[in-house]
């Protein structure tokens, strides 16, 4: 008869040692380079399907957010075999209302590791392989800059070898806030394509968010360049800046643990 | 209003240029390397969950294969970015019983492309990246064997920084067959794991297979070695090699479009 | 005592099996997708260092070559390992004169493994790491041009997260020739930098090339498109195209044993 | 007539803008992960060319070290397009002996960017690509051990697929010392293979070492894993661990401005 199967997404069996994923709860720590800028109201809206409206305030907001990362499950045998926990993301998030609350929702991401692509298909991330850098500060400073006020950052991505943003930020001073457009519950659609080709075989708008955050070193950022580039498979360039509204760093750890159903299709 | 956006899989937009892939069909042009096994029986029957049961005939037949691919969407236009097209992969196939039909079934698989990954979600393939090789052939021999009876042909496969398997061949004589294992339509899981953590919200049995093939040279190949390794992450060497079946090598060009929902989780 | 070591090049040990490096000789099989341009012959001119003087003929002619190789070593046990044998490139080559000798000579080059990129310190070419791709031919034309008339392939070059080159060309008929930028012996400068800074410890101008070639399938091409771009770590711009010369498709097998010196820094 | 080159290395050009590396001074900031431990001396000792002996004391002592860098030039360009000054090493030091002074000696490494590499040549460091990976600390320990007594950190290396060592360690107090295997100025041999085939066209035995160097947290480390791999291509596991000597971790800075020539082969 068949086996009850482990393993929390793919591939599933009789153990679960294979699985590309743990269950949640998942494990991060981090450090995030943002920028936050205005583009047009429009083509944040264009990418909005249903249920989703534009957020009422600031509707044109966009958050481009780096993230170096290591991560684990329960268990956190991935730290100890770090190809496992470290990778780099890249995303970018606007805001969205759904029944009356604002959302936040990603709407393009680049990763550079499997389990972070596979945990995106999970949590309705749109994601893509690319190659994600942002400068590192360390104690010793004859390779880096300091984590402290004056302190230069680079950020870049590239997909599909061609790059994609880069941005360069110089730490203003110490800071409360990390920027207000990644500030929601994030509002993801998780679909799936049916089989035949005929729509979808699973729609559903789901809401996220951490179960639990730590907070560490936050500064407030002046952004000193910040670039996007056309490529033939993208559309970043397709929410172009407008007027930037200013740039963060901070260090942070979180455990994800699951979300709940916001909306299923009718 | 929200937008009707376009883009077969993430992301999607209103133009639908940015999705990871196109809709279907696709279409595919590579060299398969397979080597053909028998492990036990009761390691397949593992897994296979509900509603699967074991073939009948020779239960615990696995098929290795290794592919080297060219692919592309209706408009062909991956193949003039050649980064957006090729891609290799390596594969275990098992067979099962559904229904008494006998299918062929993708149990692990390994890709180095994102866009073959998301494929892999769409079609039920439980894809990991990993670095897979395969020797080539070429008319000019200085530095490859040719694509004939005495050509000789290493393969191997990687994750997470370990080698999981590798194969030698040596071509033996031109063949009509190119194995019995994965001769059937695949029947594939499709499962989107319940945003709440509890089981699955998406549960689909599916059977998919080429629309068309063409089929090029193949030849028999002797195995003049197969090794599975162990690694932490993966349960490949849980499938032991107990009796060598055979090789085959062939040239194949395939068009998939899409497949159909045998089962659904009642 | 101390020992004698073995080892082509780096790293060296008594038995010489973990040097990156076989000796010499070394066998290739691969394709070749080659673009000819002029570009303003100063611009040439001011890669040639002493003892090199512009070519008389044609002075800003220069190749833009694709490359996608397999190579080994005599015992050719790369092969069977292909990770150790597969790579790809992607060079330009200008003319150069010596003592009333017409020369080629490799200006820029990247390349995507490390043997290969070894194997241009000793042969004096200026390599650095890449992501090169370009359009395979099958048999199977599913998703693959023929290599055939109306055949058409692209290829591109990538460094640093930055596209640098793209092309794309289209079979025309076939044809003896493969340009004539890359058809002389090689001229190359071998420089190491003295330990302390003060100039260099080894300059030596070296003549190179293949000791034999077979010469397979070669075609004339269209250039469709041809486009150089701007990096902050590159000068590839700095060859701006004036005008299209023509493009060739080649198929060739080449064994490489070594040069001789033409000149030493007096 | 002939250009003045600029240029420190590969390629050189009129303006040195597309130089691989550029002149020293070479500022860097990291992370060392340190395991030593004690092989068969007479495994060290085979590693060692004229005109170098053993060292007296302790012969058979190994360091096995792990670094997490971001280096840049004078101008610190580098430090703002990450993907240019960011990059992981491992490497194998033994001691040695020239004219009554111990050296530390690099016998094999792995890096994984190719400025590494390419200054590895210059340096006399027997570079290959590899993957290296080391755990990181976090000030947010949610993903991260804390850099302190009881952080377990895990370091591995893979190269050309293949996993060729992993360890763990656990911090167990501050110290002074970081080992003492890697702790004399290193004593490389710069080599490069004569185009003939025929012997060297330069030998040299170089001195070098940080001009300066800033130490920052430290830590000595119990060592709960060493595991070397064999691999066909390495021959790391022919300095097999006959004792552990123990662990350490250091944050540190160094700037490094060439050397001196110690030998030139008669």
């Amino acid at each position: 008869m068949s086996q009850p199967l482990q393993g929390f997404f793919y591939p599933r069996t009789v153990t679960g040692q294979s699985s590309l994923l743990p269950p949640p709860p998942w494990f991060y720590s981090g450090d995030l380079l943002t920028v936050e800028y205005r583009t047009d109201p429009e083509a944040v809206a264009a990418l909005l399907p249903e249920p989703l409206t534009p957020a009422e305030d600031d509707p044109g907001a966009v958050a481009l957010i780096w993230a170096d990362w290591q991560s684990c499950g329960a268990d956190r045998r991935e730290l100890l075999d770090p190809v496992r926990s470290q990778y780099k993301e890249a995303f970018v998030v606007v805001r969205c209302s759904f029944e009356g609350t604002t959302y936040s929702r990603c709407v393009y991401i680049w990763v550079d590791k499997d389990f972070a692509m596979l945990r995106g298909i999970h949590q309705g991330y749109p994601k893509k392989l690319g190659s994600i850098h942002m400068t590192r500060s360390h104690p010793m400073t004859e390779g880096a800059p300091a984590l402290a006020p004056g302190g230069r950052f680079g950020a870049t991505i590239a997909a599909a070898d061609r790059r994609l943003a880069e941005a360069v930020v110089t730490l203003r001073e110490p800071s409360d806030s990390n920027g207000f457009v990644n500030g929601h519950p994030m509002a993801h659609h998780r679909w799936l394509p049916a089989i035949d080709g005929v729509g979808d075989a699973h729609v559903e708008l789901i809401r996220s968010g951490g179960r639990s955050a730590t907070i560490g070193a936050t500064f407030t950022a002046d952004v000193d360049h910040l670039a996007l580039f056309d490529s033939p498979w993208e559309e970043l360039s397709a929410l172009p800046v407008r007027e930037v509204i200013g740039g963060y760093y901070r260090q942070v750890g979180v455990v994800w643990d699951g979300g709940a159903t916001l909306w299923r299709k009718p």
